[in-house]
C-alpha cells in the first residue's frame, strides 16, 4: 500500500514529473504507453475484482445507464488497452516548429510547441478515463493529476497500478500521472484551488460538477458547460439530407454533447419538409416539442416552453421551432446556443457561407451531422473532451490542443536599438 | 454630452457591435482607423486641453514618471495617429484558413481564424493606449471596452471622440469601442464579474491592480504579472558578446517588463566575465546586488538577499548570482522566473539548444538581449501587451493573439455511421 500524501504534494512531484516529461523522447513516452496496455490486460482480473468491489457498493438508486458506464468487462477492458496502443502511433505533439521567421537583425525566431506543464483531470465514474486522459496528457509531455468519480475509486487505483507499471519500465516517473487517492470533496477543492502549481484544468462530467469548478477555481479550464446544439432546415435544403441528418443527428446516440437538441425550419418547407421530420421522428420513438406553427402541423407535437429552448436533453426528446429566415435562425442560434456545434442543410451555398461565416459556435457544418463533432471523426486519434470556451482551444480537445507553444529566438550578439 | 450608460449595457452594446465587427471587410476596419488618425490630428487643441486638465488635477505626490506617461504634446499625437495608420497596413488577421483537411468520408474541415469576440482592455493612466488598444482589437474583429486610469479621464474622453469619429465614418457601430465613463472602482468591478458578456480581459499596470483583476473575476485574462527576465552568461560565452547583451538588456530601458533583472554566471568564468560585467554596470550608473562570490570579486557589490531573486526592479538595479553549471541556471531560472523572457549567452550550441529546450518561459533566447522580447521587434506590428500565462497567447499579444478560430465543416449529406 503507498503511502497517502497531500493534494499540494502531489502538484509538487507532478510539477518535478513535468520536467522529466518535457524533455522525454517519443520513443520512450510511446513504450510507457505500451507497457501499460500490457500490464492492464495482463491485470485483468484484479481490476475485475476492483471494478466489481465498486458495482457491489453502488447506492441503489444508480440508474443502468450510470452503471453501464462504471462496469467493466473483457471487452472494455481490451478496448482501454488498445486505445492506449493506438495513442502510441499517433504522431508526438510537442516540439514540432509551427513557425519561422528571419528579422532584418538577423534574428532568428521560432515558434515551437512545447507541453503545458501540470493537468488536472477532474471527471464522473468512467474507469475508462483513467487510462485514456492519463495517456493523452503524458504523450503530449503534460504532468496530469487525475481525481474520478468517486464511485469508481477502487476501479481506478486499479488501473494506475498498469499505469505506474508502464511509466516505471519506460523510465519516466510515476508521479507523470497521478490520481487523488481520496473520495473527499475536500480534496477536490484543495486541487482546484492550487493555482501557482496546476496549469490547467480539464473538468468532465454533470453541470453541477462543473458549475463548481468554475466557480471556485482561478486556473484556467477547457470545458464544455452544455452541448446545446443546432440543425436548422435551409429553404433550399434537400428533403432526403435533411431527413437523414435530423434522423442522425437527433437520434444516432442520444446521450451525447454533439446530439442535435433544437431544429429551426424554414417558413417555406413546414409543409415539404417539416411534416415528414416530425413524422419520422416520432415514428423512431422520439418526443417532439414545437412552437405554435409546429404544433400546429401534427398534433402528437407537444407545446414548447422558452425553457425548452434553453435546455439540454440528454435524450430521445427534440424542440422545433419554424423561423422565417435566415437571419432569424442564426439569431435564435446566437441567443440560445452553447457554442459546440451547429448545422445548416442547404443546396444554396451562399446561404451555408452565410451560416457557416455569422454563427460564432465552435464548429459550424454544412449538410453534415453535428454528431461528426468528435476527435476520432475529426482525425485527431483521440479527444479528451470538447471545448466551447473561446480561448486556446475550440472543439475537440486531443492531442495537440494539450501543447501550448513558445518562441526559440537564435542570434549572434544582437542588441536592441535605443 | 452622452448619456451615462451602465457597464452591463455597454457589454450588451459591445455583443451586438461585435457581429457587425465579425462580418465586417478589412477595407472598413482601415478605413475606420485612418478617419480616427485624421480626426485626431485636427482635434489636437481639445485634447491637449482635455490633457491639461487631467495634469493640473494630479496629487502633488505624482512622480515624474507617471506625469511623463499622462502629459501629451505635438510630437506624441502625432505619434497616436501614425500608430493607427501603421495599424491600418496590418494584414487583417481574421478570416484565414489555418489549415484543411479532407477527411475519408469526404467531409472538408477547414480551421479559420475568427475574433473572439467582446474584450475589456484595463489600463493605467497612458492616454495613447485607448487608441492603441481600441484600435488592435477593433482590427482584429473584437468589440472591446476599454477602461483607462482614473488620471487620465478627460485625455481618454477626448480621444474617445476621435475614435468614434472614425468608427461613425467607416460605417461601424460607435459600440465597438467604449469606454467606461467613470473613475469609480465599483464599475471596475461591475466590468470584471460580466463573464457571461465578456469573453477576455486584458488587463496592463501595477501588481496590485493585476491581483485584484486575477483574484476578482472569472473571466480568461491574458497578461503578466511580472517581468524577472534573467540572462544566463554560459562558460563558453563570448567576452563582447556578454558585456554588449548585458548592458543592453538591463540598462537600454530599465522600467520595462522586458529589461533582465537577474544575471547568472558560470563559476569558471567569474574573474574573466562576471569581473568586467560588474565593472561596466556600475560604471553605467547600474547598482548590483550579488550572491556571495560575487560580493568578493568587487565591493562595490552589495549583499543580495533571497528576496532580491524573486524581485523585478523596474529601475537601474540588478541582481548577479554565481552558479556551478547550466543545470544550476535553469534550475534557478525555474525557481524564480515570471515565465516571460530568459537569454543564455554562449558560443557553446549544445549548451545553447538545451536552455532553450528546458527553460519553460514564453520566450527564450540565444546570444541576444532579453530587451528584443516585444511585438514590434517580433513582426507583429503593434501588441497590446505580453503574456506570461500558458495558454492561448505567450509573449507578445498582437493582432493575431487577438483571434481565435472555428471549424468550418463542409458537407454532402455525410451521416455518422452507429
Amino acid at each position: 500500500m503507498r503511502k497517502k500524501i497531500s493534494v499540494l504534494e502531489m502538484a509538487l512531484k507532478a510539477k518535478e514529473a513535468s520536467k522529466a516529461l518535457m524533455i522525454a523522447s517519443t520513443e520512450t513516452k510511446n513504450q510507457a504507453l505500451l507497457f501499460m496496455a500490457e500490464h492492464l490486460r495482463l491485470n485483468k482480473d484484479n481490476l475485475l475484482k476492483a471494478n466489481k468491489m465498486d458495482l457491489d457498493s453502488l447506492k441503489p438508486d444508480a440508474t443502468d445507464a450510470f452503471k453501464d458506464r462504471l462496469a467493466l468487462n473483457d471487452k472494455t477492458i481490451e478496448g482501454m488497452a488498445s486505445s492506449l496502443e493506438m495513442m502510441a502511433t499517433l504522431n508526438d505533439p510537442v516540439d514540432n516548429v509551427l513557425s519561422t521567421k528571419t528579422l532584418p537583425n538577423g534574428l532568428v525566431l521560432e515558434k515551437v510547441s512545447v507541453p503545458i506543464g501540470v493537468i488536472a483531470v477532474i471527471y464522473e465514474s468512467r474507469p475508462n478515463v483513467t487510462s485514456d486522459a492519463g495517456a493523452l496528457c503524458m504523450k503530449s509531455g503534460n504532468a496530469v493529476i487525475l481525481r474520478g468519480g468517486s464511485e469508481s475509486f477502487n476501479s481506478c487505483q486499479e488501473i494506475m497500478v498498469s499505469i505506474r507499471y508502464g511509466l516505471e519500465k519506460a523510465g519516466l516517473p510515476i508521479d507523470a500521472i497521478q490520481m487523488v487517492e481520496s473520495k473527499d470533496r475536500a480534496e477536490l477543492q484543495e486541487l482546484i484551488s492550487l493555482e501557482k502549481n496546476i496549469d490547467l484544468i480539464i473538468p468532465r462530467g454533470g453541470r453541477g460538477l462543473l458549475s463548481f469548478i468554475k466557480e471556485n477555481s482561478h486556473i484556467p479550464l477547457l470545458l464544455h458547460l452544455d452541448g446545446i446544439c443546432h440543425t436548422y432546415i435551409h429553404k433550399d435544403a434537400d428533403l432526403k439530407k435533411s431527413l437523414d441528418i435530423v434522423l442522425n443527428a437527433k437520434l444516432r446516440r442520444t446521450g451525447v454533447c454533439n446530439a442535435t437538441e433544437t431544429i429551426l425550419v424554414d417558413y417555406d418547407v413546414m409543409e415539404s419538409h417539416l411534416k415528414p421530420i416530425i413524422n419520422m421522428l416520432i415514428e423512431n420513438g422520439c418526443e417532439v416539442r414545437g412552437d405554435r406553427l409546429t404544433c400546429e402541423l401534427d398534433d402528437r407535437v407537444i407545446k414548447a416552453t422558452m425553457e425548452d429552448w434553453a435546455t439540454e436533453y440528454l435524450d430521445a426528446i427534440v424542440s422545433i421551432k419554424v423561423v422565417k429566415d435566415i437571419e432569424k435562425a442564426i439569431n435564435h442560434i446566437d441567443m440560445y446556443s452553447s457554442n459546440h456545434t451547429e448545422a445548416i442543410i442547404t443546396e444554396n451555398s451562399k446561404a451555408a457561407e452565410k451560416f457557416l461565416k455569422e454563427i460564432g459556435s465552435a464548429v459550424v457544418m454544412h449538410n453534415a451531422s453535428t454528431q461528426f463533432c468528435d476527435g476520432g471523426q475529426f482525425g485527431m486519434g483521440a479527444e479528451i473532451g470538447i471545448s466551447t470556451g473561446k480561448l486556446h482551444a475550440r472543439g475537440p480537445v486531443g492531442l495537440e490542443q494539450l501543447t501550448t507553444f513558445k518562441y526559440k529566438v537564435r542570434g549572434n550578439g544582437q542588441i536592441r536599438p535605443k
